[in-house]
């Protein structure tokens, strides 16, 4: 491992990303990104994912060049063009907009459309609970579960995200996709020769299976769907909100993000707002919060969502991030350096 | 069985209602959507609750004098006071001012708070699917959840439910509740002496347990939570959005409504509309919802949301429902028929 303060990895995802061909605003606001991802230990949506974005660009499924822009405006409502792009600029337009005309109207609701890979869908929402602003994510992402009695992959895992401002402590975030678990397990399992337990897979034939091998040729489940086909039927929901109301790509539409070739994904994200001054007010939202806090601690075992993300982050302030030496060198590399 | 006349049975849940001292508006909204829950075949939440409102009713759990009111709005939000009457009324209200609102601002959310048992939640959206908007619905209910690492109750089962209006087709219909199973589930293996699996419940102490009796004296758990704890910050989030954000009661705030005696629960719910032609458009949303249906329906084992009920809901209206026996004479002895 090698410790390298946060400033230096954004300057070097940042000369990467140009070097691959990104313009310095899209480079700018991917690095602030996936350093963030890094500095809370959210690895698999860090560092590692520069190679990945660099060859996207460079290859053409994203376009280098776009720069976001508001399409489509009304009252709450606002609809970005990521012009198929990386995500991260557009993300921060949709928000920006979408955080300003929350405080205006009491409820907003922005999409990004023709997008890329999201990041940590929650991240996006940290200006909005600064703002004093409840928010919640939703993004689709290439088809990897069936639908509900179905089994052929439609929906990605499509995640789902929440950021609550607190009265002098960090705001609840949250984050989570929407598969029974992640598809990495498997491939662990799957590695160690271990079963899986009913409820992760389908197999190719749309079979369930205990088999890891046989479940990474088939398709992930949605959560709880050894039980109902509830999972499924929150994946549709969050699938409709950011495709057919916002004109983006379904994730069955998409390439996946872990292949070089493929289209430009033109996936979807969207963010909604919402001020707690237009509703109960600011005083009794930030006290009634604390009360169930206090409530939720009541049990030992309760961990507040986000809070080990932040400690991590504040560690990597001053710290810096531990980076592999393979990952490093790859880095120095890509960025020239 | 006896079959009655949808209207038949309304106006007896009607008198019911206004006997034990439910105001006539908020009788009606309630008969309404009993007898509509009815129709679907959602018993649970259909005529089987006369008895319990009415009881709720006299013994003042409920207020029968109560009128909803718009307490506060700004923009797109809006908050309505359902006094500690009966919900649907003041349902009506918020989705009515939510609807009006989307239309002008493109994205309008309505909470409810100082309200009771909400019935079938997706019933709520229908107005606003029927004005075209996509909408969700969130509530809150008793508490029978632990919080993530929990052991004790402090969420409800918590339903989110979605309408999507479609093309010349009735609209996608979307309701669930966050628990991994319904609690009649864990009651109805007690009953035969079955195990149930591990993920439904915990027991008294806070362990997982496959003791269905051992599980009824403990909490319920929500969706996944046997892998993760997805399903906790999910109920996490419906809470906050129908409780601090609007000012209602926690469900640890909550007497269970199957029990007689208790507080006025004071619960929230909490609508969200999006107007389809403030983001892509109407006809690029209809259009891309039809081809994500018929990818869905590639697999034969797909069905779509709601499509069940909407069936069942048109037989009834032409063939009256089935109601058994014994519910028949209960509802006409609360009818003092």
């Amino acid at each position: 491992m090698v410790a390298v303060a946060l400033a230096e990895l954004e300057r070097l995802v940042d000369a990467a990303l140009r070097r691959a061909g990104a313009g310095p605003e899209m480079a700018a606001a991917a690095a602030r990104a996936l350093v963030l991802a890094e500095a809370q230990g959210i690895g698999s949506h860090g560092l590692a994912r520069v190679a990945q974005y660099c060859t996207h660009l460079r290859i053409g499924r994203v376009d280098g060049n776009a720069r976001p822009r508001v399409q489509q405006a009304r009252g709450g409502a606002v609809l970005v063009d990521a012009g198929e792009g990386l995500a991260f600029e557009a993300c921060e337009l949709a928000v920006a907009e979408g955080v300003q005309r929350a405080l205006a109207q009491g409820v907003a609701f922005a999409g990004v459309r023709r997008s890329h890979h999201a990041g940590v869908l929650v991240d996006h929402l940290r200006p909005a609970a600064a703002a004093g602003l409840a928010a919640l994510g939703f993004a689709n992402s290439p088809a990897a579960m069936p639908a509900a009695g179905g089994r052929h992959a439609i929906f990605g895992t499509n995640p789902l995200a929440a950021a609550f401002p607190r009265r002098a402590a960090d705001p609840l975030l949250i984050d989570l996709s929407l598969s029974e678990v992640a598809r990495g397990k498997v491939m662990l399992a799957a590695k160690e020769g271990r079963p899986i337990p009913p409820g992760w897979a389908l197999d190719r034939d749309g079979q369930p299976t205990t088999d890891a091998k046989a479940a990474l040729d088939g398709v992930m489940l949605p959560i709880g769907a050894v039980s109902s086909p509830k999972g499924a039927m929150l994946a549709l929901v969050v699938e409709l909100l950011v495709t057919a109301l916002i004109g983006a790509n379904f994730g069955f539409e998409a390439s996946s993000f872990f292949v070089d070739e493929g289209n430009r994904p033109g996936i979807g994200q969207a963010f909604l707002f919402i001020d707690p001054d237009a509703l109960a007010g600011r005083a009794s939202y930030l006290e009634r919060l604390e009360q169930l806090v206090r409530e939720m601690q009541v049990d030992a075992g309760v961990r507040l969502p986000g809070a080990r993300r932040e400690a991590l982050r504040r560690r990597a302030q001053t710290e810096g991030a531990a980076v592999p030496e393979a990952l490093w060198a790859t880095l120095r590399a890509l960025a020239g350096a």
